[in-house]
């Protein structure tokens, strides 16, 4: 049997020379797949879109290869069973999958995780039960170890890793505080996910508003943006601070040369002098944890004691221009493209 | 009974702007002072001259406060009890303390430390005993973290950290790879501390000698130089890296503003993509592992396992050119001050 549908999906059309445009992707249909021995056949309900793709797209070394210049866009996904030959996943099943930028997909069932027993709706798998949600786990709790009555940080704290690093370091004690673009997501971040304090980024006032808002300097910055943010927030940072870095999408779009003044050996010195500890990281080497995860964030979410936002845009067609408004924070919440 | 010698001491004149010259040192003579009750009165031996000390000149926040202009210069001693009316310490002990660049000082006792049972001579515990060799011994062991076949790599490998740096981390079964200034500290890395490979960052192909001595790449980089030797090491940091950051002796001498390229963002894209883990510290946040250092890297001296030099200058007279020198690299190992 063969769906007879067609299958949409977006390549990767050129590389981007800093920003992305429409134009580095390309859509295309093509016949629906077969499904051999052992394999099956994926409906795609829901498509993640993360930051992390903007370095996919390059040709640059990072911690995964680049998407190959006319290969279909990587990503997470949420999809249904439609056929299967894999004696461990039948039609109509849920899965957790990494299907890509498209409507359908062959798999053989490797790394896909079936959503039955869920403890939330199954797009949560994409974000504060997925690989989003993960990454504030285990960067905040392992590297970042907040203690009761420290200061935790985070920019993007709207986004799908910024919330929950602010809702789990509430949970751990210590007090949170949100910067974000604009009133709106600053709102949020005090109304819906209960941070402490909230500061803007696009203020003039911006450095001065971090100051108010930390204190008592900060113990860890969990960092995701760099840019502008971290002149602000690198000279509060606290003797033994703890800064992981999960993510630098202020950058993603610059390559470099970045110009001067260098601040490479202010950052250093201060490294020295309060005996700063960065350290970058990819939720991949934490795998182990992955059960203790969703032990504790299902039942956080599940409890309520952490909340999440969704971002939902209709149709894969939309998909390139909502990741390309994603990495000008355009998103409000975990950007997820839902299909038809 | 009092001394009938003077007591010599060199003050701090004023701060360095830039490279210390001696103007910003003063020598003196007053009269030597008399213990009161629970105090004794130390007689010199050895002064150490280390690198931190010129943070110490500079009025600017670090990890200690600045020596007042006008006050003696600070420093680790060797010393004999020459007068006691402490019940601890007896005339003629030799002890390790804290008197500064003078040749007699007043202590009550307070965190100084006999020398009766050490396992090497005295000089050492200002040394590969001393701060020194704890510093390498806390940094790399507890911060680097090398396993067995990985690649260390330390800069002023010659001088009193660094030399110790490399020879344990060849103990615990990695190569160790050291860089220094010219021709005739290399070849001590290589003769005298056995260190597998030693590079010359005074050369115009250091870039390129340092890639072709870390075939398998850096996997720890014991940081104490900064300045263009991390330019060289960057590139060669491996997945998972961890760079403690000891000392930054190359830009000591400059607080900046430093000319672009910005570098920092180049830094934070490898922190990022390669995992890294950048971490300073000062050895007083390990103190309780000084019980284990003493007794592991003593019996290593002892047993001629772990080898140190010392440049020896006789008379405090010269010490304000030692030290000046020091920030240049011109001593050859441990710089002490013999005093008469």
């Amino acid at each position: 049997m063969t769906v007879a549908a067609k299958n949409t999906r977006i390549l990767l059309a050129s590389r981007p020379v800093g920003r992305p445009v429409p134009d580095n992707f390309r859509i295309e249909q093509v016949d629906v797949p077969t499904p051999s021995t052992g394999e099956m056949l994926l409906k795609v309900r829901y498509l993640s879109l993360d930051p992390y793709m903007r370095g996919r797209m390059s040709a640059e070394k990072s911690y995964a290869p680049p998407v190959a210049v006319g290969d279909v866009m990587e990503g997470g996904t949420v999809a249904e069973v439609v056929e299967s030959r894999n004696d461990a996943f039948r039609p109509g099943d849920l899965v957790l999958s990494y299907s890509g930028w498209q409507s359908h997909a062959i798999s053989n069932g490797r790394g896909v995780v079936r959503l039955d027993d869920w403890p939330a709706p199954p797009s949560t798998a994409l974000g504060v039960l997925g690989m989003p949600g993960f990454t504030a786990y285990a960067g905040l709790l392992t590297l970042g170890r907040p203690r009761a009555g420290e200061t935790v940080v985070v920019a993007a704290a709207s986004g799908a890793v910024g919330s929950a690093v602010g809702q789990i370091a509430r949970l751990k004690g210590a007090r949170a505080v949100g910067i974000a673009g604009g009133s709106v997501k600053c709102g949020l971040l005090l109304q819906e996910f209960g941070f402490d304090a909230a500061v803007d980024h696009k203020s003039p006032t911006f450095a001065d508003d971090l100051a108010a808002a930390c204190g008592k300097g900060i113990d860890v910055y969990f960092e995701n943006v760099g840019g502008h943010v971290w002149d602000g927030v690198f000279p509060l940072l606290n003797t033994f601070a703890r800064v992981p870095v999960c993510g630098l999408i202020a950058q993603y779009n610059s390559m470099g040369p970045f110009e001067g003044p260098d601040r490479l050996p202010v950052l250093m010195r201060a490294v020295l002098t309060r005996s700063l500890t960065i350290r970058g990281f990819i939720q991949t080497e934490f795998a182990d944890q992955r059960p203790a995860f969703l032990k504790e964030m299902g039942a956080w979410v599940a409890g309520g004691q952490v909340r999440y936002r969704e971002d939902i845009v209709q149709g894969l067609d939309n998909a390139p221009e909502a990741f390309i408004g994603l990495l000008e924070g355009r998103n409000l919440g975990k950007l997820l493209i839902e299909l038809a």
